[in-house]
């Protein structure tokens, strides 16, 4: 998605080798014109499935989540996180290890939202190791639900969760996929 | 807002006599459709006057503001919530007490998003005690920026956060206000 490479290099800015900060417009301040353009895109790409809710994590998937689903016309849910404890029954949970953070924090869905045989969109803003995305699938197969395939906004093409999820066949759309970051220039694939 | 009493009664849930859960359509699961209508009224509310911001906080303000933001065509800025840790001389930083959990939490806003003179909008799902707000209030004012009001989808008028930002000379608009609940059932003012 060109629209996107274009915002990144003007507004992203890299630290080190694997860090890209897109926070003037997706995920501290927020374009949501620009959200919309992301939506539409998203729709362009899975419109054609049948898709009855679109799942995403707190915070920052939330916003991408709710424009999105204006364009498929179905309600979001947003897994929350906390600090691993106690099991709830009227959740499905699956825990979650951050490589950023080094801390392993769980995901919540309330059973009630998500129900044997819907169809599931996700949607988040970036892709790393995977492992939010790994969770929220967990989730969905708890619930008997399907995964109808992930819409990311920025893929780090250098980190392990792209290959992870194609592997395991699901089918993910990343609008943008940085291959590596050089001398603080982003290389995009 | 009368379709919003309406969703609250049909889809609310108390627990005790200070809890309403609307986690259905609001704060896990979220009815995009339904939350446009809360845009526009916030609209209705604050259209006439100049805003060029619109400020929450993390989580479960962002599909709100984001939402809401479409209708005054102005970008969304989400606070960042985190334990308190060191403080960055890049943020604006103000420490917020949840009466609910019993902890002290930091809230964050980069000072490059908002800037003296800006006229700024807060929305947020609750008012209860109003710390929150409270919290972004004093973030705007350390940004030398201005706090045009505070649009809320439910105010629990039980609590002290209404009176206390009313009597601080703050615009608040609740579009609900909870006056009790009464045997599980809410009474609205």
């Amino acid at each position: 998605m060109d629209l996107l490479k274009d915002k990144i290099m003007a507004e992203g800015r890299t630290v080190g080798k694997d860090i890209v900060k897109v926070d003037s417009f997706l995920n501290h301040q927020i374009d949501v014109e620009f959200l919309n353009e992301i939506g539409k895109e998203f729709f362009r790409q899975f419109g054609k499935e049948k898709i009855d809710k679109i799942l995403t994590v707190e915070a920052s998937g939330i916003a991408i989540a709710c424009i999105t689903a204006q364009y498929f016309k179905v309600p979001v849910i947003f897994a929350k996180k906390s600090q691993s404890r106690n099991l709830d029954n009227e959740t499905y949970t699956s825990n979650i290890h951050s490589f950023t953070r080094q801390v392993t924090y769980q995901i919540r869905v309330a059973k009630k939202y998500l129900h044997p045989g819907e169809r599931v969109l996700i949607v988040d803003d970036f892709l790393a190791n995977g492992r939010a995305v790994m969770g929220l699938k967990d989730i969905i197969e708890q619930a008997e639900a399907e995964l109808v395939g992930v819409g990311i906004v920025i893929e780090k093409g250098f980190q392990s969760g792209g290959k992870l999820l194609r592997d395991a066949g699901v089918k993910v759309i990343s609008l943008s996929i940085i291959d590596s970051i050089q001398d603080g220039q982003i290389v995009f694939r």
